[in-house]
């Protein structure tokens, strides 16, 4: 190999992405990446958010699965939104899709899992690609980060512990839509961006099922029981100020309101019901 | 051309700025970054900030105008402040003073485009550089992030579409300053920083002409018709917890409160009109 | 050299860590960045937080020196606190335990200068390293960045400018911990971070210390007078939504709720008096 051909190799490396609820006000964050930076200099790291709502797993698991496949295979996503902290909860290495996950077992991982083909998943064990002194408290930096660098640095992620049979993993933490037997199809408010939207966990091809199902006729959508009216196309579809219902950039229904703040206008928020009929 | 020149054009390539009001709670930022990384993937991206106040044109535009030349030649400055995402509004790339800019046809672009030589301005249509799905929502990931990652490239701009008449472009959406018939200069102020300081549109250039027009005196700052007394040259020269007004760090005027937050104490914010005069 | 260790050379510039208050909605940190691109393109930029409480030097040095450390050897520190801004404060740099760091002359370097081996301080005086254009109010952007990333590529330390005598240095403005007569260790909370964990500046190795000194017993930890109880090794040794004291991440005592906000819970924040006692 000549000294190009290892620069090359160098540039190339996979880049890692954060997601966590660490915020941005501490130091948390910054020292995950000295650490990464120590193990493999060359990697890039990108943020995804670091304001997961606090402990939210779902808010995060969805957060995470939608955003990943826009990173090139390959890339590593470490996810760090974990309660149970020095506990015996497990953490997880998980090659699925073209990409690495390493996260804790709580379910964060759990749309990556369900619904995609999964290569592997690993029981993060072997502390010999750990920091020498793991703490109890912040696992993001002494076990998360530089798992991930050796990684991005091309370790074989069967090396990082035993491979883990897939239904002892967490599940049934994030909530699913479902069909009701009247045909509706249930869901819920996962995220709130920036703008007020509300983000459901209803994506647009359960919709193609609903209408596969049901009769032809007008969608309805309802949060809280509530009337929104059936999907727009564009937000300028709805009057100014008027609530809609959409299938926003992330492939699932968003509740916006046009030209304004619906999680204001709607007093709505993570949780509140949305279902979706034909009528 | 050898591995190691290839390596080193690699290496060199521009980098992006992004400017945009996503916020850095949700994952747009990340994202976008994804995206770029796919298309470009030694190329590094910088945030100049993510906060600008939702949908405030006026707001970014500022930001903009005093960051980019800070930035290496060549650079690629994307902003993306877009309440007519989805709608008719175009999407320009420019090359001016030595930048590259992509940014909604909204005004954003206005200081730039008004005071700086401009060599290139292009209607971006060709959706060859596009990602394959484009989203109603959300073009900084669809539109913008890869159409600047091809630029960093090295793709020549014409390439993006056609060439735009500069008297097509949106303009007068920025508030500039100006010079009233009895000789005062009135601006409104554009941002307010972290710290509570109230930065105007009023330029130490624009003070420069003001001071040749008019004959030697004093001249007096007001903010909403109170008086913040002269200019003065550092915060010290003005009494603890008392008002002034400077030209700060970007070259316009700003008005602070030595030690103090000026948003608060003033009561003053956005909006707030502005005016100098010789006395 | 050939070309290769010249690009070799180039990857392995040694990365630039940014510690302010200048918090992200403004252009602040991005146009240094810039600045730092400008000057070594290949140098790497990692954020440890640019949310310090505005103007806060306690909470900005406890912050670095938790944070330093966790980065490769060489790696430059440049923290921007800077109520002094403009005026007569000395601008340092100084390298110590292996890295190096730019600071003001305010206290901010005072955790790292009394408890490390300095190598050498200097005075910041070699205008020649600066931008051209040095305004009163931002120095990060015309002296601390263009400083750091000529460091980044290679400068003596030396070149920056004289060496400054450590006893002239600004001491005496982080609060240490200290042993009171009866044998109690007292302290104060420096930092509060994002889950409402009080931070204190009461180190693990003087916990050490205390348990050395007094007769074996259990350590008793009081908030403002009222007692926490004695430190646990995890969170959930605390009952539910109870006190607890613990060795957090940092090594540093740490005053949680379990699985609550002890900031909220506890009515305390930056300031609040914590002491030590064995009993």
């Amino acid at each position: 190999m000549t000294e190009a051909t290892t620069l090359a190799s160098m540039i190339e490396t996979p880049l890692i992405t954060l997601l966590t609820d660490f915020g941005l006000q501490d130091e948390y964050v910054g020292v995950m990446k000295g650490v990464i930076a120590g193990i493999s200099p060359e990697t890039k790291v990108v943020d995804i958010s670091h304001q997961v709502d606090p402990q939210d797993i779902v808010h995060g698991a969805f957060l995470l699965s939608v955003s990943y496949a826009y990173f090139p295979s390959g890339s590593i996503h470490v996810t760090v939104v974990d309660p149970g902290v020095g506990g015996d909860r497990r953490i997880l290495a998980v090659d699925c899709d073209g990409h690495f996950f390493v996260a804790p077992d709580n379910g964060i991982l759990q749309l990556i899992l369900d619904d995609r083909p999964v290569d592997h998943v690993v029981h993060v064990t072997n502390s010999r690609f750990f920091l020498n002194q793991v703490s109890r408290t912040f696992h993001g930096r002494d076990i998360f980060a530089p798992v991930a660098a050796h990684l991005a640095k091309g370790l074989p992620l069967t090396v990082l512990g035993p491979a883990v049979d897939r239904s002892l993993l967490a599940t049934g933490v994030v909530p699913r839509c479902r069909f009701l037997s009247d045909g509706c199809l249930e869901g819920v408010v996962v995220a709130v961006d920036r703008f007020g939207n509300l983000m459901t966990n209803i994506s647009e091809s359960t919709i193609g099922q609903l209408m596969e199902q049901e009769r032809a006729g007008n969608l309805v959508v309802e949060l809280d029981g509530k009337s929104i009216g059936g999907l727009v196309a564009t937000y300028d579809q709805a009057p100014l100020k008027a609530p809609l219902a959409i299938v926003g950039s992330r492939s699932y229904i968003e509740i916006s309101v046009n030209c304004g703040n619906a999680q204001q206008a709607l007093n709505a928020g993570k949780g509140s019901r949305v279902s979706v009929r034909v009528r």
